[in-house]
C-alpha cells in the first residue's frame, strides 16, 4: 500500500512532516511534489495526484494547501478520487467508514501539526464500512448519470 | 441573489435551521430538498444543487450531510462548483477570498448550529479577492486539461 503525498507551497512545511511521520512507520510513500516552497497552483498538484492514484486502487492520498479546501476541490475533479477535507480525527474516521475516502485533505493554516499527524493515523486506520454506504459511493464515481 | 440548499437526511434539521435564519433575514432561497428525512443518498441531492446552479453564475449554494464529506465530494464532481467544507468561520471566509466557493458544505453531526450560522453569514458576505488566486480557479473550470 502507498500513499501519495501531494499538496501546494502553503502545504509544503505539513506535507514534509506527515512524509517523515510516515518514513519513521515504514510505510510507503511518493511525494508528488512539489519540492519546495515556490508559488505554484494547487489545481495542478491535485490532478498530478489523480493521475498518480488512477491505476491504483488501493492506494490512498493526502492532500495539502493552506486550507485544504482548494486542493480538496481540485482532487474531487476527478471521478476516482474521493478527497475528504477534515479538521479532527472524527472527520478522518468517519470519512474512511462512511465515504470509502481515499485522499485525506488538510490546511496547514488551519490544523496543527499533532492533530494532523492524529487525523493521518486514524484515516489510514479505518476500513470501509460498506453496507448502505456502497451505493452512495458508488454514485460518486459516476456524476453525470446523476445530472437529470 | 438565490442561495440554494440541499442536504442529505443527516443534514435535514441543520438544512431547515439554515433555511427558517436566511428567510428571516430576507434572502432568497430555493430549497432542492428532501422535504423529508427519509434516507437518501448524498450524490443525488449534489447533482441536483448542480443543475440548479449551473445557469446562475450569481448563485450560492449550501449543502449538508452529516459529516458534509460526502456531499462535499458530490457537489465538487461538476466543474462549475466549488465547494468548501468548512468547520468554522475561518474556513467560511478564506473559501471565498482565495477559492471562489459558491457552495458552502457543512457536517449536521460536527459543527453546531450557532457555528455554522456564523459560516453562513461569512460566507455571503466575503468577496473573491481575485488576482493569483484566479487562475487557480479557473483550473478549476478545466479538470481535464491538467491530466498529463
Amino acid at each position: 500500500m502507498t500513499v501519495y503525498l501531494a499538496s501546494d507551497h502553503a502545504g509544503f512545511d505539513m506535507k514534509a512532516a506527515i512524509k517523515a511521520y510516515l518514513i519513521e512507520k515504514g510505510t510507503h510513500i511518493e511525494d508528488i511534489g512539489p519540492d519546495n516552497k515556490t508559488s505554484v497552483d494547487y489545481p495542478d498538484y491535485g490532478a498530478a495526484l489523480a493521475v498518480s492514484m488512477k491505476e491504483d486502487n488501493s492506494a490512498f492520498g493526502i492532500a495539502i494547501c493552506g486550507s485544504g479546501i482548494g486542493i480538496s476541490i481540485a482532487v474531487n475533479r476527478y471521478p476516482w478520487m474521493r478527497a475528504a477535507l477534515v479538521s479532527d480525527m472524527t472527520g478522518a474516521r468517519l470519512c474512511r467508514e462512511h465515504n470509502d475516502a481515499n485522499v485525506l485533505a488538510l490546511g496547514e493554516r488551519l490544523v496543527g501539526i499533532q492533530i494532523a499527524l492524529d487525523c493521518v493515523d486514524a484515516f489510514l486506520a479505518t476500513p470501509f464500512e460498506r453496507g448502505r454506504h456502497q451505493r452512495r459511493v458508488t454514485k460518486l464515481s459516476r456524476p453525470d448519470a446523476l445530472l437529470l
